[in-house]
């Protein structure tokens, strides 16, 4: 065997998930995708992405996925809302595949990348048989990982229906610009990016620092929760506004002036 | 090349340890592997099962092993025996092949799988030319697994004399059902599920919340020893109970109803 | 597919860092060598070598070396000096190739094997496009390791201009000998190993319980700083010692009789 002179051409499957390694997870995965692919390259960007957080794993695969080859399929898990209606995803961004949940995962990779298309997991012929409410790695996301692998372009479109990418989910990020004298958050986020905030669908802002998660959106003040939880709203200023109905938003959240936060949103 | 049309069979090899990955162990072990058998597919299922605890090995284990290819090896070294006269074996159970330390470590995989065969690992022309006595997953088990993954059937046999598969060391699970007024444990396994009680053979029952084994063994409360330590012996009420003489053993380990225990034996 | 019987060489990369696994580093390092060499078998020996702790990840490094295949290619990041002017190299010792930071991590490795040739690796062609001042290990070592793997000897005087193997940086290591009575620290290095104090080129001691370098070097005492720095001396006794000029060095540095050092050194 002349080991110096013959290749061969290996899929190459990249996971990164928030599951840590302590138990097994993250190997069953591996071991889901080997009985589909044997010959998977299969490389661990992280298993410690911090729970649950969207922006930061989304953040970990901007800064590492373009050193991929092309056709790199990346599965991809930080997962909060697994069990619930959010989507599953594949998306042929650049030269590189990406599957996992439809929650801004893939934001920054398809603001950098032109998106080819895009698929929902809905055809169960690519899932493993019991599908489990909590455990999309290992019964959707592994399988339609190592099947996408296999088959790239070949397959795409079987995996689901198309949906158009400017539906998914994206996060935008920006900061604190100004804490008005009623202690109302003004991020730096023009209303203009937001339509939602018209049409009253889902926004959430995640304020970076302190891994809160704002989600009630009101058009007015006076719309605002009674119960002293702050909302979302669109300022006067022509910027994303956080506030606290009858109360000051800065103080209640412990957040200020040049505070990082992201905003998830969908387009569609 | 076409990556997506042309695929090689690799054989699968998964690691589970209890050594974390904090020093080279883990990577010496896959250098091994490597050396033998260059195209293993290795895949990690954790190296982070709590230090020497064979019963959290066995549940992850147990919980993952079906997710992977047939003819996987799977080698796992939670091994608080190592040095000790504890049997090194491989088994043949489902479609997959184990190897390991004798302890209990396949328990539930034995249990849920058909058992086609196994041996003890005698024959060291499978394992590394010079073994220590500490690190019986470089010398011994990564070796064997290594050939087992590259010759499976053809070359099972070889490894060692076959060994009857009752008489592998099994854990049964159960829990503290009752504390009595002399605050001895009673637990859920009955007294003809552990013939080792009556034949004074080794049975261990491990405390799962306070990672204490009680391993002394005594058919009546007056053989107990005097140190005031724990022993394992046969209740009236026809189950498996743990007392300590002249004393309160549900005081002097801290547990109570419903601790969960597991009880370590072997058939043979 | 007949999985058991036909095999297929594949190069082995290992690889060694201090980069932890919590963000995405060393997956990216991986998916450069896959780029690269999309069949490579990639081993981490641990990415938890003690931060920019030279002499740890040396020690791992020889502890497992040599249970690695022939024609492994160890690629090895920790690197304190990462952005200064300490070369880069590959060392061809024994079966195996080394490429990393020529700081003394590969000191046992080339202290128990044969040295056949070692370059600097000078030769951009096979580093990535764009080299950034911090991550050589994403923008050098990982694609140099992938290159030279791929080629063997067959590419190896192309890496880079030939270095004299005795102008390496190697670790000594030793402890602390004698505490004198104005506590200077006498080491168990004879000054015959260090030409360097004469020649008054770099030296560096580590006191490894402490995790304290020691830099500075002068012949005398008078010429020690002002600053009650430690400094590094020839004692009387014929052996390297550590001094605090007008100062006691064992109070100062917090270590004594028996301390663990290494001694890092080139003899070019």
């Amino acid at each position: 065997m002349n080991q110096a002179n013959t290749f061969y051409s290996r899929p190459v499957i990249a996971l990164m998930t928030d599951f840590g390694i302590g138990d097994g997870d993250v190997g069953v995965m591996k071991g889901v995708i080997a009985g589909i692919l044997p010959d998977a390259h299969i490389i661990d960007i992280t298993h410690h992405v911090a729970p649950q957080n969207v922006l930061s794993g989304a953040w970990i695969l901007a800064a590492g996925y373009h050193y991929f080859p092309k056709n790199t399929v990346f599965v991809c898990v930080v997962d909060p809302g697994v069990g619930s209606t959010r989507a599953a995803i594949a998306v042929h961004a650049g030269d590189w595949y990406f599957v996992g949940p439809d929650n801004g995962l893939f934001s920054y990779v398809m603001s950098e990348q032109p998106i080819h298309a895009a698929v929902l997991l809905a055809n169960s012929s690519y899932h493993l048989p019991t599908v489990s409410s909590t455990f999309h790695g290992r019964d959707i996301f592994a399988p339609v990982g190592a099947y996408l692998a296999r088959g790239l372009t070949d397959i795409f479109f079987e995996l689901g229906p198309s949906v158009d990418p400017a539906a998914l989910r994206r996060l935008e990020v920006g900061d604190i610009v100004h804490v008005d004298n009623f202690g109302n958050l003004i991020t730096s986020i023009p209303l203009t990016l937001v339509p939602e905030l018209y049409t009253l669908s889902q926004v959430q802002i995640v304020l970076k620092d302190k891994g809160i998660t704002v989600e009630k959106l009101r058009q007015y003040f006076a719309e605002g929760p009674d119960d002293g939880q702050a909302f979302i709203y669109g300022d006067s200023s022509g910027y994303v506004g956080i506030a606290v109905r009858n109360g000051n938003a800065a103080k209640t959240l412990g957040v200020g002036f040049g505070a990082p936060i992201a905003l998830i949103t969908s387009e569609g």
